[in-house]
């Protein structure tokens, strides 16, 4: 049937969600009271009518400048790199960091030809700067790229460039995930875990 | 965010969709064009406006009559009782059956006060009452229920209530699923094997 057919392709274009997964989806859309896709529909439009980019950190923002870069409860003294908008939440659920952020917008990759110049690293720079004027100069850089090839080269690049800025430059630790298992970790992982270890 | 945390809450009451894989929806959306959350909310309500149920089977159509009941090339001497629309979907995949389907809307179920009044019964003896005045009179019912508690409850009730009315009533095989394996089939489905074995 054409309608529902149009949905299962427009869905299928989804992440995780297979043919299967579309036409339960549609399914369970014509059981549903049609309040409910109406709802939904809205939902989608919503999100992308409030939701911008952050000017000062480039995360997801329902206003200019996003809460946290908003919030004056946070320690401005440390910035975290991440790679996408999305980084900024899934960090923030730790509960464990308190500083700011910033969104590069993607990572290094001669390979597909992305360079220095396709990522938010000039505007980072730019903040260090405009923090040195104020009364609480960043004093740190937390990259929190993945621990990919790609993830460690662009670590690589900005530990280079911003330890010039005199700002000291970490990294998030790789090894073992909490709850993990020796048996099943892979080889680099068991490798930098080793390297990485830390005094008790 | 709210209007990420809004998206989220009504994609996670979609059939298998948590609230991660919601998340990573939603992201999708933020990342992709706005013109793609467009087309997706215009599909979505697209297939509540045109899908309808078929006046004659029950099943999905976007016109009074959907196109199998309509399609003059399928065998009208048949028809296969299913649960909801959606098995018609699934039976047609298989290519292997040319009749045409009744869809019940549900199945007997006495525990949730689900008797034979509120399923589309008393409209499939009438389809079977009016057959016999054409020049194809309906001469197999194939009952394609579930082989659950309730599916097996329904098919032995229109057993009984069909074959007063000289149709011929049989149901879909049950056995071990092709390419399945004797080890990892359960003990009824085993029994089932048994009881319906054919001369090769």
């Amino acid at each position: 049937m054409k309608s529902i057919e149009d949905l299962v392709s427009i869905l299928t274009k989804l992440p995780g969600i297979g043919r299967k997964s579309a036409l339960r989806i549609a399914y369970a859309l014509l059981r549903s009271d049609i309040s409910f896709s109406e709802a939904l529909a809205e939902s989608i439009l919503m999100l992308r009518k409030t939701v911008r980019f952050c000017s000062e950190c480039g995360s997801y923002a329902e206003t200019d400048i996003c809460q946290i870069c908003l919030d004056n409860s946070r320690d401005r003294s440390i910035i975290c790199v991440v790679e996408q908008p999305q980084d900024v939440f899934t960090i923030e659920t730790s509960r464990e960091y308190r500083g700011l952020y910033h969104v590069l917008g993607g990572l290094l990759s001669p390979l597909e030809g992305i360079g220095p110049e396709s990522l938010s690293i000039n505007k980072l720079i730019q903040r260090i700067h405009n923090s040195f004027s104020t009364s609480v100069p960043i004093q740190e850089i937390i990259i929190a790229t993945n621990p990919t090839v790609e993830g460690d080269t662009t670590a690589l690049y900005l530990k280079k460039l911003f330890e010039k800025e005199l700002v000291s430059v970490t990294r998030l630790a790789t090894g073992i995930p909490v709850g993990g298992d020796l048996e099943y970790a892979d080889k680099l992982t068991l490798a930098r875990s080793f390297r990485g270890r830390a005094p008790l």
